[in-house]
């Protein structure tokens, strides 16, 4: 015998598929929801359909947005010469935080991984490529630095190359607030690789 | 400038709204929505408001069930003449796993907490006082073992042993599994109290 009712055990099953989210914590989400009101749990649910049935892509960028061109490639005062390539929405997100880039973006949603049978054709590389004019000057790639987004950098960086196109990396090196004394050997090799003159 | 699109964010919002998500995490569930299919997205929000829209409670034992009498107190195989009494539902789902408890149930929906203004009639009090009838043999409390708990167990043992009634306590003590060394001094004189001859 089920120990909750029908409807609260399918609840349940439902939380329980989320990332992260285990079986005691997916029955202390149903009864939050049970003991709110029945405008808040149909805010949620609403929130969750409406979210994914708008889900589009700006038709620039490829970035999740809610028109046909996002707001950031819709703002004329941003720098649309430089177009920094990011694997992820996410990374969009974070990019915006350091308030350090003004151009436009470019996601790739994913990065080219032979080995779990993703290349470029999986990823928004094609479109990247499409975007490649005369009026932009350059192409800041902003892959994560792991083998996938390495291998990704190297790609787009020889295929865009030719167009004449300067093509950049974002530097790696110890994070600020970091410790050296905690920092792996890859990172600091790579810090003493990008170090710059006083 | 808001960093995803509004829907997103609005999505984002509703899931830091959950107890124990943060912002972070709130924004993982989000992608992972759109990450699924529309199916899935529907799946999720037909279950919070189906469950929400269908909460009610047994009118016998007062825990939730879709109907009027839930499956434990419509069975005439469980000893009707003992009440275990419990502050919730995810109680009666606890002692249910333990196996050992083979009667009915009365849920309070809380314990009573002057310091929070919870009295009596707050809880389901009065719908456990007119279930005593002459059928019933035993009343177990099971409240949770804090002040309010405590408090509401003697209050409910003062009210309802003039009826003739036996009304025991679950024991406390020391977790099977437990370490004596670890055990604090309150459980360990509860435990201390609560000896049995072999």
């Amino acid at each position: 015998m089920a120990l909750f009712s029908e409807s609260l055990t399918k609840l349940i099953e439902e939380f329980e598929k989320l990332p992260g989210i285990g079986h005691k914590n997916a029955q202390r989400l149903a009864f939050y929801i049970l003991d709110g009101t029945k405008e808040q749990a149909k805010e949620l649910a609403d929130a969750i359909t409406t979210a994914r049935n708008n889900l589009k892509f700006c038709t620039v960028c490829q970035n999740i947005s809610d028109k046909d061109v996002c707001d950031i490639c819709d703002n004329s005062s941003r720098d649309h010469s430089t177009i920094c390539v990011v694997q992820d929405p996410r990374d969009v997100a974070a990019m915006e935080r350091s308030r350090e880039f003004k151009g436009v973006y470019h996601v790739l949603h994913g990065a080219i991984s032979p080995l779990n049978g993703i290349g470029p054709d999986d990823i928004k590389m094609r479109e990247l490529v499409l975007r490649i004019t005369d009026d932009v000057k350059e192409v800041i790639i902003a892959t994560n630095p792991n083998i996938e987004g390495e291998a990704t950098a190297m790609y787009i960086s020889r295929l865009i190359k030719p167009f004449g196109v300067k093509v950049t990396r974002i530097a790696h090196g110890i994070p600020v607030g970091g410790d050296l004394e905690y920092t792996d050997e890859v990172t600091l090799a790579r810090a003493l690789q990008g170090r710059r003159e006083f």
